[in-house]
């Protein structure tokens, strides 16, 4: 039996995913996810990570490989990419004596920590390429679009190969393969500088008073349990409560602005939020047509967005056929797929051939 | 001698002005101004407006009249804006005890606080009033544009009044009187979704990560003493600090992208605020034109940015003239324009005559 344990170091989530593989073939996964904000709580990361691994590990036993991979350098608490780095690699190297720990790097080997602080800018970012590398479990040629609580990638799979063009977020944003989008903590005012209003345009306020989450909960998108970060005034998750935060956006108030309106405003950020991800996808799918010749590319839609935004901006750009990952694997597969492509990449790592998704998981 | 004090609480900055008015002739003018965040430190009000009123009047006398206007009651410190504007007119009535305290509406009427209190709505966001009437001191017909830390109001001058379209900030944010944008506190994502980059185009962070007081450090458009505010990361005001926060609205840092990088992304935000705030003037100017059957509306220009953002784009707005309100003043009354108008507009009350400006001041 190989026990591999996938991390996946978020700037607000941090996300784990604890395989067992028996002869070949994947006999068990338990995933976890806890919500904590690194430019706040950086303390707590040892905490959150030891009590993530007994959850996903119950009886308690050495895993054969520990493989972290992490968005979280990029936090604001930390100076630039290689301290944050560091500070994620060397916390996981504390709290895991013992254990074979590896890093994912943006071309999916797995690196000796030590190697990965040598050259820090090469693992900084890199859980889409295990997101990738799982979807290429599904399709030949596909794209994976995962819709997570803060951001979106976007990432090509051809020839069973993640074929990825940008390494770096940077390169990424320029690339169309991160979209700095999500589901829950997305400050309305990236998202529209203006809003329509039963026929007229309102401009929007630019301060932090209400983040998709609370559009979403409104429409009914996602429930309250789905709403796993701060809310921005620390109010409570009632329809009534987000959609004061919404009114604040266009400097009104649930006194002054009728419900149906505040709906049809969050109406509003939801078209323009799946615009710019199909508007990204588009391009995207463009290329790989030109590069591959081919007439359709498949979509594998994930993340805590699948249903309502990932699937959705797929079919906006032409997409087909378009697949759910929960519905091929499970809901918090989709959740948690960098954590969990990763456990199975180090799995097949260890036992030298690929490891597949097991429909019994 | 009349004694005025005119208040303005703002969300972010509590700003106080005293005048003192001596045969119909204003003889001396002290301002003040506190960075004062309300969603995080409500409960210092009290102490900041006694600290600011004996910083402006340094030998306490009773003055004759307090007059109060507010941004504040927007602040999700609130629940709804009625119970803003409830809380800070109590607390300014703790603090004066026994002082006549007057409260501005929309209309430009000084309400008692009684009155207030019944109407908050009335009351709420009026601070744009007084400085409209203190820009009709100057010009009969002109637009002022003040642009400060957070908003910009764009307030139209006819026949000597004050002749706004719209009297809520939903009203204004439709009619081109309210632009949600500042020289300090606009988060840089909900300016540009992209920025412009050796001609390729880089989709932006929706994270707080800068500020436009961060681009403006950097390109010494304010000094460090103008950056009176948090920055969004908690770590100092040095240009490289600056822009390391800039270098990560791309998904960037400091080590991965040069200066000249960053200074050019700099410039793009600045660009597309200059071109926020000269759309709206431009649309507002157009009207008036219309109204009044006019080739050429005056501008004044004042705030925090009223150099290079609300002058420069009243110049690409096509108004003329174009006059800076702190060439015609102080800077420090281009700062906190509507609490120097509120005060003269108190004492002009009192008097029963008009307070104007004097050069001598």
């Amino acid at each position: 039996m190989t026990l591999t344990i996938g991390i996946d170091v978020g700037g607000a989530n941090t996300k784990i995913a604890a395989l067992n593989v028996h002869r070949g073939r994947a006999v068990s996964l338990s995933t976890g996810i806890r919500y904590l904000p690194l430019w706040k709580k950086l303390s707590d990361l040892p905490s959150t990570l030891k009590i993530l691994s007994l959850e996903v590990v119950q009886k308690w036993r050495k895993p054969d490989m520990i493989a972290l991979t992490m968005t979280g350098e990029l936090s604001d608490i930390f100076r630039s990419k290689d301290e944050g780095v560091d500070t994620i690699c060397h916390t996981v190297l504390e709290v895991f004596r013992d254990i074979d720990i590896r890093v994912l790097d943006c071309s999916g080997r797995l690196l000796s920590v030590d190697d990965a602080l040598e050259d820090p800018y090469r693992v900084a970012a890199s859980n889409w390429y295990a997101s990738g590398w799982f979807a290429s479990q599904f399709f030949d040629l596909c794209i994976l679009v995962d819709v997570g609580s803060t951001t979106t990638s976007i990432v090509p799979v051809a020839m069973g190969e993640v074929k990825a063009e940008g390494f770096t977020d940077l390169e990424k944003l320029q690339l169309y393969e991160l979209v700095y989008t999500g589901v829950l903590r997305t400050n309305l005012a990236a998202i529209a500088s203006r809003v329509s209003l039963k026929d007229r345009w309102i401009n929007v306020s630019s301060e932090y008073f209400a983040q998709t989450g609370d559009v979403y909960l409104l429409l009914g998108f996602i429930s309250i349990e789905d709403y796993t970060c701060d809310t921005p005034d620390g109010r409570g998750l009632s329809k009534e409560e987000a959609a004061s935060r919404i009114a604040r956006t266009v400097c009104a108030d649930i006194k002054t602005l009728d419900m149906e309106d505040i709906i049809s405003i969050a109406r509003y950020f939801y078209r323009k939020q799946l615009e710019a991800i199909a508007s990204s996808l588009k391009r995207k799918a463009k290329r790989m047509k030109e590069c591959y010749g081919v007439e359709d590319i498949p979509c594998i839609a994930t993340g805590l967005g699948e249903d309502f935004l990932a699937a959705e901006a797929a079919v906006k750009a032409g997409l087909k056929p378009v697949v759910r990952l929960s519905s091929l694997t499970r809901r918090d597969v989709a959740i948690m797929t960098p954590a969990v492509g990763l456990a199975f990449l180090a799995a097949s790592y260890l036992e030298g051939r690929r490891i597949y998704w097991d429909p019994e998981l």
